[in-house]
C-alpha cells in the first residue's frame, strides 16, 4: 500500500466507499457498522485473534446474506463470518490488514421451530444455543452439547462442537439433520438442505462439507437439529482410581453396567483440584479431610426415562457399582452432590489460569492410548522443562485430553515462546504420530492451528481438502482458514 | 461397434487384450475372472441390475486396488465397485454395455483388529457384517446395523446402510471414525483417514463423501467403526394401537419412559400379519383367536447393561409400561415372545411377495408426518387403482416407511408398468413435496433411482453434487451413479 500513488489510493479508497454504500444499501439501518468502538467486539477473539475490520455487516435474513456474498463476490470483498465469536482458534476474527469484512450472523434469529413428536428443530443459525434450549425446555427436550460459552449454531456446526457429555450424545454431526447454507459458486446461491430427517439417502450429505470447516466452505444459516428429552434423574460421583490403568478399568466397568446412561467420564489431576481449592471461593477438597489425591474422575449417569416407569435410581445403582469396584479398581469416592461437583469442573480452567501462563491442549487419542502417552507426555515435561506445572484434565470417555501446563510466574526462566513452541511440537508428535491421535480434538483449526494443520494432516487430505475449497469459494473470499497445502496458499 | 471397421474392431480388441493383460499382471492368479459363468454372479444384482462385464477383478489389498484405479485412469477403463452385492438399486453391478470392469472388494478381508479398550475396530473392506460381529463377540461387542442381508462393511459405508435398530445405534455414518480410501485423481493416491477417534476436528471431515455415494466419488478400502456393547437384555411386545394417531402416542409414551432403551419400533399393517400367516410356515396370528387387527407395533426395548447393576428387568417395565397405555392409547398386547416376533417381522417382505407382484418403496419423512401421510397415501391408491392391496410397514420410530402394494394376479388389469410409474411419482410427490420427506430412505440412488433423483433434488444440490464428483473422479470412471444435473451427464 505504501508504494501505491496517491492517485491510485484515492481511487481505491473512492472505490471502497462505494463498496460500502452498495452493501450497506442491503441492509437496514443497523445492519452495517464502520466505528471502531462499536466494531471491536467483532475483531476480538474469544481467545486469541485481535483484528481490524473494513466494516461489520449485520444481516437479519438469508436472503440478505445471499445478497452480500452475490457482491461480495463481484467486488472480490474477502468475508470472515462470525456466530456468537466464542471460538477458541480465532476462526471467526479477521486479521490485522484492514481488508475484510466481518459477517455476523448475530441477528439472524427469527426461526425457532420446534417438532416436538420428530424431536427435531429448525433453527436460524444466529439463535444462542442458550435459546434453543429455553425454547425446548416446554417440550421436556434440549440440544444436548454442553459447553461452557454460550455459542450460536452456525458456529456450532462450523466448529463441530462436541461438550462434556459427547460420549452420550455425540458431537454437532450426529445431531445435525438438515442445513442451508449460502454458496460463494455460483456467488449468493442457497443450498436448501433443511430436511428434518433421520434417514435419507439421496445422494452425497452435502451438509457435511461445512460441519468442522469453520466457515470456510460457504455460509451456514440455518439448520434442523435433533433434539433429546430432558434429563429426569442423573447421579454424580467423583472417583479416586486406584492408579492410572484402573482410570480405564472404571471406565470399562461403568459402560459395562451402564452402557446407556454413562453421560461424562472426566478426569481431573491433582494439581488441577488443588488449584480449585486455593483459587475458587467455596469450593473445597471435596476429599477433605484426606489429601487432594493424585488423580481422580468425575462420572455422571443420566436418564431421561422417569424414574418410576424405569423403576431404577441410578444414584443407587452407581453406588453399588462402586461399592463392588471398590479396593481393586478405585480408592475413594464421593457420590452425589453433583451441582458441587459440576461446579468444581467447570472451576478447573480458571483456577489453573490462576497459576500462571496456561499453555493449553486440545487433543484427542483412542481411549486405549491414554495411559500410555500420559506417562510418556508427564516424562517429557519432567526431563525436558521441570518447573513447568503439568494441570491436565480430559474427557477420557471420548478420549479427549486437555494436557495443560502452566509456567508459573516463579519459575527458574522467564515466560520463552520458542521454548514452548518447541515443547507444543514434541507433544503433538506424540500424539499424532505415535498415538494415532488429534493435536485439535474440538477447537478446529483457525488460524491458531494453521501451521499445525499443514504439519499433522497428511498431503493427499490437505490436497483434496485444498480443492474442495476453491470449489467451493473459487475467489478464497471466505473466512480466514486454508485447508489446501500450505504452498497453494 | 456396429459401424466399426473391421480394421478398428481388430486394433480395439487387441488394445484391450492389452489392457487386460496388464490388469492381470497386477493381480494374483485368482484375480481376473474372464468366463461368463464365472462372472455370472458379479453382474447380476440382489434385486435389480443384470449387465455385463468386460472382467472382474478380485484384489487382495489396497496396493492392488491402487495399483489398478492408476491403469483405469491412464487407459480410460470405467468401473464398477461390488462388495458382497446385497444392494437394492442396481449400484454395484454393470450395465449392458459389456464395457465396464467390476471392481470386487471380496477377497479384501484380511484385517479385522478390534480394540475393546475403545470400543473400535479397523476392517478391510469386504470384510462382511457376519464376519466383524463373530470378531466382535467374544469382547462382547457388536456392529449394531442389522439387516436382512449380510453385505460388506464397504458396502455399508458406500450405501449408508440404517437397519431396523436406528433409532438406537444410528445409521453406518454415525458408526465410522475412520476410513481409508483410492482416490481416482491423483489415479490411485491412497487418501488415509483410519483414525479411531471420536473427537477429530482438524478441517474437513473428509471420509464423509464416501459415505453414503454408492462408490461414485472413489473406492473405500478399510475402515474404523465404532463397535457397541452386546446387548444382555431385550423386552420386545407387539401391539395392537387404538387408531393410527395412537402410533405416535405410543412411540411418544416409550420415548418418554425408556429414551435410552427404545431399540426398534416397527409398524406392521393387518395385511402384512395376515400374508406372514397365511404364506409362511410356523408363524400364525399373534393375537389368535382374536382376528388380525389392523394395524400393530413392534416394539424392543434392549440395554447392554448386565440387569443386577441396573436393578430393572425391561420386560417387566415395558409391561408395566403398557398396562399404563391401555384403553387410551393401546387396545391389545403381546409381551415377550421376542425371537418369534421378530421372526414374523422379517417375513414380512417373503410373505408379501406371495401375494403377486410387489410394489416396493423406501421412504422416510418427518415422523410428526407419518399419520396425515398414510392415510392420504391410501385415498390416493384407492381412487386411483382400487384393485391393488396396500401392504405397509415401517420403521416408524425413525420416521421410514415402506409402503408396499401388491399387484394381485386376480387384478382386472394385468400389470401395466406405466400404471404402477405414474402411481410412483404420485406417492414420491406427496413424501417429497408435500411431507418433506425422502424418496429413498435407505437404499441410496443407484441406476433404479437415478431419474427420481433428478427429479426430485434440488438444482442446486445436484450442481454441488455434480462438481463434487467432476473433481473426484474427473474422467468419470467410477461407479454407474451421476451425481450431477442430467443434463451434464
Amino acid at each position: 500500500m505504501a508504494a501505491m500513488s496517491k492517485q491510485l489510493s484515492e481511487q481505491f479508497s473512492e472505490q471502497l466507499g462505494e463498496h460500502l454504500a452498495a452493501l450497506a444499501a442491503l441492509l437496514d439501518e443497523r445492519g452495517m457498522l464502520l466505528d471502531a468502538e462499536e466494531c471491536r467486539p467483532y475483531v476480538t477473539g474469544a481467545r486469541y485473534g485481535n483484528g481490524q475490520a473494513l466494516a461489520v455487516l449485520r444481516p437479519t435474513d438469508a436472503n440478505q446474506i445471499a445478497g452480500i456474498v452475490a457482491y461480495c463476490a463481484k467486488a472480490r470483498l474477502p468475508l470472515v463470518l462470525q456466530g456468537a465469536n466464542t471460538g477458541l482458534v480465532a476462526a471467526s476474527t479477521p486479521d490485522a490488514s484492514g481488508n475484510l469484512l466481518v459477517l455476523s450472523l448475530e441477528r439472524l434469529r427469527k426461526t425457532i421451530e420446534v417438532d416436538a413428536v420428530n424431536r427435531s428443530v429448525l433453527v436460524d443459525a444466529g439463535v444462542t444455543l442458550q435459546e434453543l434450549n429455553d425454547a425446548l425446555e416446554p417440550h421436556g427436550l434440549f440440544f444436548p452439547i454442553d459447553l461452557g460459552a454460550n455459542p450460536s449454531i452456525g458456529g456450532m456446526i462450523a466448529a463441530n462442537t462436541g461438550g462434556a457429555r459427547l460420549i452420550k450424545y455425540g458431537d454437532v454431526r450426529h445431531n445435525l439433520l438438515g442445513l442451508q447454507a449460502v454458496l460463494l459458486d455460483p456467488p449468493g446461491q442457497m443450498l436448501d438442505l433443511l430436511q428434518a430427517l433421520r434417514k435419507n439417502n439421496t445422494g452425497p450429505d452435502l451438509k457435511q462439507l461445512f460441519v468442522g470447516t469453520s466457515g470456510a466452505y460457504g455460509v451456514i444459516t440455518a439448520a434442523v437439529l435433533q433434539a433429546h428429552r430432558l434429563p429426569q434423574q442423573t447421579a454424580t460421583a467423583l472417583v479416586v482410581p486406584r492408579d492410572q490403568a484402573a482410570v480405564l478399568q472404571l471406565l470399562q466397568a461403568l459402560e459395562q453396567d451402564f452402557p446407556e446412561f454413562l453421560a461424562a467420564f472426566e478426569g481431573i489431576s491433582g494439581a488441577c483440584l488443588d488449584a480449585v481449592a486455593r483459587h475458587i471461593p467455596d469450593i473445597g477438597n471435596p476429599f477433605a479431610p484426606e489429601p487432594v489425591p493424585e488423580y481422580c474422575v468425575l462420572i455422571e449417569l443420566s436418564s431421561a426415562g422417569s424414574p418410576q416407569a424405569m423403576g431404577v435410581s441410578l444414584e443407587d445403582a452407581l453406588t453399588a457399582c462402586l461399592e463392588k469396584l471398590f479396593g481393586d479398581v478405585i480408592v475413594n469416592a464421593v457420590v452425589g452432590r453433583g451441582k458441587e461437583l459440576w461446579r468444581l469442573r467447570h472451576a478447573v480452567s480458571e483456577a489453573v489460569r490462576q497459576e500462571g501462563k496456561v499453555i493449553a491442549f486440545d487433543i484427542s487419542m483412542p481411549r486405549s492410548a491414554l495411559v500410555a502417552f500420559r506417562g510418556e507426555a508427564l516424562g517429557l515435561v519432567d526431563s525436558r522443562h521441570p518447573w513447568l506445572k503439568v494441570m491436565d484434565f480430559g474427557h477420557w470417555g471420548d478420549g479427549g485430553a486437555h494436557f495443560n501446563m502452566v509456567w508459573p510466574a516463579d519459575a527458574p526462566l522467564a515466560y520463552d515462546a520458542v521454548i514452548v513452541g518447541t515443547l507444543r511440537h514434541a507433544i503433538y508428535d506424540l500424539v499424532v504420530v505415535k498415538y494415532h491421535g488429534s493435536f485439535s480434538a474440538e477447537h478446529g483449526i483457525g488460524p491458531y492451528n494453521q501451521a499445525y494443520y499443514h504439519r499433522y494432516i497428511s498431503a493427499s487430505a490437505q490436497q483434496l481438502s485444498g480443492k474442495l475449497q476453491n470449489l467451493l469459494d473459487p475467489q478464497r473470499l471466505l473466512g480466514v482458514t486454508w485447508f489446501g497445502e500450505e504452498g497453494e496458499r
